[in-house]
């Protein structure tokens, strides 16, 4: 059997459905056979990943670790985590295990780098905001990026939110109220480094001028299983 | 935490996918939290259940039991395997856990029996049709149904290793003559009996004439999680 991605998901459960989705798009296949095996443990009650960086609400990262010892125990062979803000735990969450943990920050990161992309904002939750995951990274790189104001922020959490909760509309209508103003002022590029953000706009047209981090990390995942079965790393 | 559905999966890995997707579109949920906490084993190396029923190819059961193994190890507490042609295997797989195991072909008629449902057609690999799975139990219930012949079968069977091999419109377009021809003898109503028909049809209009087998599982399913979580089983 070809290498099994474990993914380490629930944070939201349609993102994790979506980083699936796009392991099949991003696969050669003619038959299921020929497609990778994965395990996702989708738990959806690890705790609010931006409230803990927020306001001190209860921490995820037991139940994330669990939820890596089920992925361990069933046969994993390389893990991703499809969401930007549990990120925060990362490097937690790698010194626990042996197997290879995919950073969906760093794989984002190296394309925008990789293929010079400047001018670029980063719609995140308020949690991945704060910890300055992306802007450290950024930042080291030389690379031109911003983050929304308070006020927009607080619009793209909110669309965030509305897009957990069902209202796939509403979500829509917020983000794209961000997105509006940011191009007014010259945004070119937008980061969606959130994993629930492709879904937002998963109906929105312009596709090349955003860097779908849920993808990068798939991408990156799938070409780890081919190297691999192809018995090159 | 919610009582944790496990699902058997991989045959194929989008009818995997669709199925987690359908978890979340029935559970009334206001975010993250409130979801059902799902572990998919979507295995694609499986081997081929059609194959192995028509032309005695590799049987798929001891992989099947491989993944039922890895459910329960990760704590699964309710199975569901959205793949209709694997239910030839149903009995072997039930007796071998002790964990609730629902039935695709059970539930998709019970739903045909208790709403009246007649004049239907079943839409299914031919190994399901073969095995009789569906014609079986519509009988016993006096359900006045119709298989394909064997010419708009092969096609059904072609469209639907199209969409496995990626060729969606194709797909699309071979069921679409088929059913084009069963509404033409009198048919109204149609079994999508195969996970991966509700996917081929996905863009299709007239929803109340198609009763969707992997719709029926999961909201057995997520009413199982309910009840379970309610603590009123």
């Amino acid at each position: 059997m070809k290498k099994i991605i474990g993914i380490l998901g629930g944070m939201g459960p349609a993102a994790t459905i979506d980083a699936m989705g796009k392991i099949i798009k991003n696969t050669p296949a003619t038959c299921d056979q020929e497609h990778i095996p994965v395990i996702a443990v989708s738990f959806p009650d690890i705790p609010d990943r931006t409230e803990n960086i927020l306001s001190e609400g209860e921490s995820p990262l037991n139940k994330m670790l669990a939820v890596l010892r089920i992925l361990e125990a069933a046969g994993a062979e390389c893990i991703i985590m499809p969401c930007n803000t549990a990120h925060y735990w990362y490097d937690e969450l790698k010194a626990s295990t042996k197997i290879p943990f995919l950073n969906i920050v760093e794989v984002t990161c190296n394309k925008i780098v990789s293929e010079v992309i400047n001018n670029v904002a980063i719609l995140a939750t308020t949690g991945t905001i704060k910890t300055g995951l992306y802007q450290e990274r950024l930042k080291k790189d030389n690379v031109n990026y911003v983050v929304p104001d308070d006020i927009q922020q607080g619009i793209v959490m909110e669309s965030i939110l509305a897009y957990k909760s069902g209202d796939v509309e509403r979500a829509y209508q917020l983000m794209e109220t961000v997105i509006t103003q940011l191009k007014h002022v010259g945004i070119e590029n937008f980061i969606m480094g959130c994993t629930e953000i492709p879904l937002i706009l998963s109906g929105c047209g312009d596709k090349e001028r955003y860097i779908d981090a849920t993808g990068e990390l798939v991408k990156k995942a799938v070409g780890w299983c081919c190297l691999v079965n192809n018995g090159t790393k």
